[in-house]
């Protein structure tokens, strides 16, 4: 899809068209209530009238884990770090005796989670900081390339949504610039997000390092720090937003309470809004999950989307895949 | 000039040309060594061959204060912090006998100034904080529209540099995204680079507080807390970029000893790379100060460009006009 429809939107693009339902954008979604709301809510801001929004403030975000690709069973930047943990385990024998390293390395990711934050932190800045920017970002790139999806076997830059591909080139075709705005790692996300998403670096807001800039040798490094710069997640995201953007979201898409400062952030703008919950109710193509799940819990924000009227996409009946690999 | 060069730059934009000599694209350019190194390092990023970089590398870095406007006889952001300072003090009768602010208040700046940074500090922290993101966006607004500069008598956002609007123009013009990497406040920029320069918030790098979201009466707001959030200046500036950007500029623009590592760190990327200093040498037209100016002070950057051949704008000599006022 993503290949028949690029021409189209890029052809749509250069005559100034705002309305590309000619083709349908959307071949990935069922009809129904979301579709329809998408459809509706893209005609409202771009035809001149009451609810006309100019293309610099068409602004949408986007939450990453469980909204633009999967997250289950774990989220993927752990997968990463897991991988990572053992690359690095021969210069860290007193990992052996060391929680949660010691579980870690013993195959037990459970247990080594059971530390919870602390435990997580412990394993994202082992495993994320102590090197350059540069020297981080192709460790990401390598993985990306090659480590495959516990259960599907697929990269997990596979693991996207493919109707969420539709939606990203649509709203772009409609004059909106979209950003990723993800509790996941700034420059996890980076090295991949332009080909896979069509969102470049400079449109990627995430949690951070802090970063030192250095003269070695003469030569200017930026190393990364293991400390905390900063936490892009529940409040922090409208915080993201404003250091990053500086202008308030017309859209935004999440899936856990997480995004629910983000949606609402977006909601109480002036003019049109468009906040969306996308909702994993799909057990057989994909996972089910919302108000117990400890990744990804979709509680508070599901309630608050019912109360506000907000759109949640039931991925169950509103998507007719949910990956790119089960086209042919 | 401006109104002149715009539908010609969209224009060529449109038919993807990346060369807008035919109709000199940098007008307030005299002939020379600077205006030369401007148009061949254009040529040679957007020409196929070996320099050539891809449109979405094309990244440029301005800082602000002396490079795209004037910062004489004080940073302009200062003058808006005492004008806040003088509106604030009915509410602080304290500050009568409290430094810095009694020696503002009784129109000594060089004295409150004597505390050095700790003192800034203190006058910044008492009028950039302490309200919503709103309400200082609309400060700032207010202050933009109806302050004047106390020797020109000009509006602050006229005292931009002529040569520098058009070379921001012809470097969008042939495909590059401009962003600015400023030591002054980042929301104290954006209610105005996206008129002034074209650059639109999101493009828009510099200094922060810290943030706060909370929610009043249900409606979400963001809080400017009297904390330092971010010092976006000398080794401050390639964090900024890559936290912000997250992609090293091929072209970076400064005048200062603050932007000297911004300029390394786009200088140690691979392929073309132009690396340029505004020196500030038209006492007539302007100001003319460098190695022992306290505002702006051009010193080690200054060895540094002569030394790495770095690409040094005399502006008495290269500038045709310095402000837009000028011409008519």
């Amino acid at each position: 899809m993503k290949k028949r429809l690029a021409p189209l939107v890029i052809a749509l693009a250069a005559l100034g068209a705002t309305d590309v339902r000619a083709d349908d954008p959307l071949p990935s979604w069922n009809k129904g209530p979301s579709r329809e709301a998408i459809l509706q809510f893209v005609a409202k801001v771009t035809t001149p009238g009451p609810g006309f929004v100019p293309e610099p403030e068409r602004i949408a975000t986007f939450d990453n884990d469980g909204t633009l690709w999967a997250e289950q069973p774990l989220y993927f930047q752990l997968f990463f770090a897991l991988e990572r943990v053992k690359a690095l385990a021969p210069q860290h024998p007193e990992w052996n005796d060391k929680e949660p390293f010691a579980s870690l390395l013993k195959g037990d990711v459970k247990g080594a989670l059971a530390g919870g934050e602390p435990a997580l932190g412990q394993i994202v800045m082992a495993t994320h900081a102590g090197m350059t920017t540069a020297e981080f970002d192709q460790l990401v790139r390598d993985w990306v390339k090659s480590a495959r999806h516990p259960k599907t076997g697929r990269l997990y830059t596979e693991m996207v949504y493919q109707p969420m591909l539709e939606l990203i080139a649509y709203l772009r075709a409609n004059g909106f610039k979209t950003f990723i705005v993800s509790g996941g790692g700034i420059d996890f996300m980076r090295p991949w997000t332009e080909r896979v998403y069509g969102i470049p670096p400079e449109q990627v807001v995430g949690s951070s390092v802090k970063l030192s800039f250095e003269l070695r040798d003469g030569r200017p490094v930026l190393l990364r720090l293991p400390e905390v710069g900063f936490i892009d997640d529940k409040a922090g995201k409208p915080v993201g937003i404003q250091q990053h953007i500086g202008r308030r979201p017309i859209a935004a898409f999440g899936n856990s309470d997480g995004d629910l400062q983000m949606l609402q952030w977006a909601a109480a703008g002036e003019g049109p809004r468009f906040c969306v919950l996308v909702h994993h109710t799909d057990s057989e193509r994909e996972w089910a999950y919302d108000r117990i799940s400890s990744i990804g819990r979709l509680d508070k924000a599901l309630d608050e989307a019912k109360a506000k009227g907000w759109t949640v996409v039931d991925m169950k009946n509103d998507w007719k895949v949910i990956h790119p690999f089960e086209k042919r």
